[in-house]
């Protein structure tokens, strides 16, 4: 035992000192806080100073030592120190060494537990609010796709199997909607980020004559915390934001999916632009979706960020806990991916050239005219069920004739139902039979239209 | 290799026609969406009778068969077959063998696709407001406790070491805002629920004159659907009813661990009820906190619930697939926890016993009342890192005596400050210490009497 | 608040004692693990007796009592109560009311603790021997196609792109050299999972002489627990066994996903079987993939499972903590997934039509031998950078001519270097092309049949 | 419309360029693999030469510009370029530089797909291999500890209750298991790990005459792929990798939950020491258990990389897929938790401080004796359940009385039962209570000393 005693023992103990300091130090990450920061510490001297706190010169000394820190940050002049353990100390111990004595008042009523509280907030909505504009430039760019492929047709897909004709269009809308929808949840979740802690102090609040709603105004946060208890240990604003990345990323993976599906030589529908593909020194011709698959794999980290953050915050007991130091690195990463997976798929789809023609051809080949029988029977009178047996006997016909549905005789049809009339063939052509559906929300054009006119309303809002 | 492939082969080939079955069967589980089903297909028969789709007295029909399919089930005399796959064809084939002809009728102009989302959003939208009433009484149990702890005080923590007293009501008020935060995140979701998919058929909408807004209205939904490629493959719904489950675990698993720890002999800060704790045969005074053990460890599986469906979801091409059958079992389960949990916790709160007396010595033993004169120091003009410093040098020299500083004398004080004055002693005084913190959102009694009289309004909303 | 309190506080009373209930039973589940508590407690009982802690009597009491037991279960007559709480007070409690007092003695020397990792582990041990049957099942499926399709070309892709032309044989067996290392980490698995926790009692062990020894070579374990504390709260075997199976269905999923995309039209690459597709009663021709869509789908579930179980175990305190009756639950359901996927995905590639006349045709389109130039130019002596860029021009110059690098005369092709000669033509051809990749893991024919022949040779190990 | 498409296309074209190039590069991080690059290439150098693949000359060209490249990274004199993407273009590119032709020559018969999948094999082993090694350290700290501590009796808990004596070495030794199972899962992984994929080229394996099993024995593998297509598209070593692990974080997370709850001043069963806590400038006597807390905290982190990687495989088709370059990131995070959690769990229990006093009184209050009453009575012939029962009512008679079981009479106590007598003074006494439980695992001493020394021989081994 005592070999292995001094063995290991002797070798940890040498290590450990720069160990737990590397292990426990964030100014790595944290660093990239700064600006709201110094904003939070702005914020908070100012209204210090307005409460009688501290004095106007004391306010005036510290307000104008952070902007100048500021300044060192933005042009790289600044030391980062990691003895300074994170972006809050290593921010107010410049200060102290530019202004002196008031620097050290900058504290007063405030605890690093709520300033690290405000400042991830900030940080978060700012991160949202930009994921919310990419959100729009990418929609802006699936519906100037759709403006030019309103008549494009292409087989729709259920089970991964054609169904239906479609148009293009409506395809690429569909994204749309679920891009609002992440738009959508990212404003109700910017709802509840943008709450102020500051004077929530360590956990009970302070006994200074605060005014955190000041504070929060001038931050341009909608309000200020209930409960300080809950406020220096509540996480639920970073879960819900990497929640919202988490859609956002398995939204784009589904549409990584038909590009790379969709490259592939049997399919042929797509063809991607040089800046977004790598091609073979070998092969000239092949190009490689890479982008599209990077982007689908990174849906994992991005989910894996969220199941980071919803282990770290089980059973945690109030209020704050160290653990809690681990919520900035998964949102980062989370931010990371979301923010240039969106601006890049905007990129990518304004330069990917869909083939019209030979998505035709693959609407040609699958009978994908059939349910339009079906319901040219039913609104004939004959009851759905039975609509559909009579269709299936009739492409059973048409398959062993190796011919389409559209290409067999009015008699050869009639076998089927007398209920079919000359007018059915206007009902077979796969054209009509998408213009057909112009209810609201349906792939006719005319419902294709109304949704671009909405999205382009809604994103001129 | 052939005695291999007679072996394995063989033995597969028998079996698999019955696994199949009970592989691609829902019915077991979706069968607890018949009512939903019922009052989705009751909305649409009628609509289609009013559009002049199918008869009056088709119409009639089918919603006199269906109101008597209802009362089968519930009279548990409904038969249930697994051969008819999902709760949709039991119905529908009951129906036609009910009612005849007429029954054909009822799926013109929509699909399995868009009822089995109209279906399920109709039954995620019910239990979510389930929910919101669970942690309404949740809530209220909390705001219960705190009015009768308005004066217990407790430590106060930081990384679990005491840190600063706190009143115990400020502590149950904390959880008010977590669960306050899952309930409007609840009616977030709602919002989003609740939209009618009903008219987008398979995936590319019906050629029939719908009227689409007409069954949402009928079933109590905000909107219908934008894009029917979108609608019939969208689970985003579930996913957010899910995240929202996986919060509100979260925070009851807080709640939990410190129910366990304060149920520790150790702490004895609680006993239970004997509703919700197990006794041990052997030690008639050991109670196992259970339930609180259960509950944390529950927190798991809707966590998995959410990773489920996360992982479902990625990179599924449009539109609908077989994969999003998996997509009920996973609510189902957590709507199967996140409901009991909160209705036993509101119960298992409501019988805890916190006892005031062992809370106080704990107090005590810790100088909690060091950071008020720190904060002393610093509302006397003494910068606040100096002020910190002051402190500790007069918690070393108190520690060193072997009792607090509420016990030294004026004199004994001033050693580390002449700022120190008679006034000081009120400042030590723990329940003067929380009495101070009466900023909103403070753990004094003032801002507790806000606190509680702004949940009971919120309560009475 | 009076009002809200009694509207809540009201009705949580009156239904927490039969929530309470559920919430907390085990019996609904655990009743699976009957047999296992039968085999544990009889071999627990006849080690009593043997090291004379019970009478010879009593040890044959027990045994004859737990056989009867088993037959009742067996039968369907056994009467399950929820208000035993779990399997293991079910089965003494009828015990005791068909024995008498000998039933009261079988609990000496253990507890539930241990009754339940070892029932547990017994379990565990038992599906995971399934599994590994089941694995050998689909191995042998996949060999018997490779064997078929010895000679069946098809693209080999990488980025889903066709790279290389490479054999369905070969194809195929790269899975079963996943499904191998599957089996070989379920064999790792087991061996920890088979060892008997029994004599740990609730955690610190017992005072009676037990022989663990005994019981775990009855039980067929490889051995018995070192410590105590550790092995009533060690739930590391299932947290393994639900990781492999997080494989396993990875590993299904990617086999799942082919098979869907190969059944899409524009590859047309396979044909299923109508026991393992829907059909369209629309149009008859058309087969959905759903049991390849829905196992994809699984994939989550089980994944699911594993998060439940990492964050169950996730921060609990030595020793037993009740959150652990959640370590079933999931472990069942990946189970309910693992074994039916596996038997079905036999039973589904048994049946599956591979169409190697398209495979063919995909092959020709895409300048699939461009990589054999630039081998071949590189076994020639030009650096590898080098060979590849020649290999380009060459085929941007056949691809112009609008024909393949075979369909160039041997002139056009010197234009891109003059290493090239008349033995080219043979490097170019297809089927040359993946006879010359025989080295051990290539895709030509002897490499191909000495896969068969190793797999073969394990399978009949 | 069109002002969208300005503002949001002209944008985001602008900025893809750089966009793309960041998101695809990998050198930010591959880079870490440089080692194991140069290693694999020069392996793969001097079979290419003795096989006669390249000549002798060009060997040891390769040879030695590798090692210079490996001199030149190592000394920081290396210039990475983000253009050339990743670690091996990076070296490759210099590689040309520095030994012009030959250099070009390296990279016959391979392909960056066998390449990447070789490099990182041996970075996960290497990195698996200190983990062992760390584990070992770990081990021997606690068995240190243990040494120690082998006569510190404290409370053992099921459902964080006391429930019997146990003693302090036993309970760390408890986790020696756990890690000796991480160790042998290492083990287990490494041997799946060692397998070598080079000469699988980009799929289908190569052409030339390659030896693969010289290559895997010069870089100390086990063995060979069997599959091209399988190895290439095969990241099961890395997801074992972290499942093992996710797997030692949550047995530290265990750990690190008793040291934060014991160093609460509740229970002030430790004091931490100042090289592993951080204080408060205000209560100097305040220790926080911030490494612990962290380390808890960070379970979370490799879970989520889990989970990353699960989703990244889910659905993948053969071979390579971009989307697997996301392989590194996770794996690394995971290193960069482990690895330093382990080397400082070491140290920061070598300097744990535990207080004996302390938890003796804990153990006294407890009726931490009752199990051995109800033992003593069985062991005497009472039948199991009954004597549970006799003992409860004693141990509610001396909870009346104020006293421990020990303090009463033996007239009182025979009460109880008739078979009770003097030696029962023996079974009560807490020493000899855990004293008698020396069956193999058990807590008593000498099997306490049993479990020392066998750790201690597998230290050594």
């Amino acid at each position: 035992m005592t070999k292995e005693k001094k063995l290991w023992g002797g070798r940890f103990q040498d290590n450990t000192a720069p160990l737990v300091e590397d292990y426990t130090s964030s100014v790595a990450f944290d660093a990239r806080l700064y600006a709201q920061d110094i904003a939070g510490s702005k914020a908070h001297a100012a209204m210090l100073a307005q409460q009688g706190i501290i004095s106007e010169q004391d306010g005036q000394a510290i307000i104008q030592g952070l902007e100048q820190i500021s300044q060192e940050i933005e042009a790289g002049e600044f030391v980062w120190s990691k003895d300074l353990e994170d972006v809050h100390m290593n921010i107010e111990h410049r200060l102290t060494t530019l202004v002196g004595v008031p620097g050290q008042k900058l504290h007063t009523g405030r605890s690093r537990n709520d300033q690290v509280a405000l400042d991830f907030r900030l940080y978060v909505r700012d991160c949202l609010l930009e994921w919310s504009q990419l959100l729009r430039g990418l929609i802006a760019a699936l519906v100037g796709k759709a403006m030019e492929h309103r008549d494009t047709l292409l087989p729709g897909c259920t089970h991964f199997q054609p169904a239906q004709p479609i148009s293009l269009a409506h395809h690429l809308l569909a994204y749309t909607q679920m891009l609002r929808r992440d738009h959508e949840r990212l404003m109700d979740a910017v709802k509840r980020v943008s709450i102020s802690p500051l004077g929530a102090a360590a956990l009970a609040g302070t006994t200074h004559a605060l005014d955190p709603d000041q504070v929060a105004q001038t931050l341009g946060l909608n309000g200020v915390f209930a409960n300080s208890l809950d406020t220096v240990s509540d996480r639920d604003f970073v879960l819900e934001a990497v929640f919202c990345g988490s859609l956002i990323m398995m939204h784009l993976s589904r549409l990584c999916e038909e590009i790379i599906i969709w490259a592939n030589p049997q399919f042929a529908f797509v063809r991607l632009s040089d800046a977004y593909a790598t091609g073979s020194s070998i092969m000239p011709q092949k190009k490689n979706p890479d982008v599209a698959e990077l982007m689908r794999g990174k849906t994992g980290r991005v989910y894996g960020d969220l199941v980071a953050l919803l282990t770290l915050m089980k059973g945690l007991p109030l209020a704050y806990n160290r653990d809690m130091q681990e919520d900035k690195e998964p949102f980062l990463d989370t931010h990371d991916t979301v923010a240039p997976s969106l601006a890049i798929m905007a990129g990518m789809l304004g330069e990917l050239e869909f083939c019209p023609e030979i998505m035709g051809q693959a609407l040609r080949s699958g009978f994908l005219n059939a349910t339009e029988l079906a319901d040219y029977l039913a609104a004939k009178g004959m009851p759905f069920r039975q609509a559909h047996h009579a269709t299936g006997a009739a492409v059973a016909y048409a398959e062993e004739k190796g011919c389409g549905l559209e290409d067999l005789s009015l008699e050869e049809l009639r076998q089927f139902s007398d209920l079919i009339a000359q007018d059915v063939f206007v009902v077979l052509d796969y054209k009509s039979a998408v213009a057909r559906r112009n209810v609201p929300g349906g792939t006719g054009p005319d419902s294709v239209d109304r949704q671009i006119a909405d999205c382009t309303s809604w994103l001129d809002l």
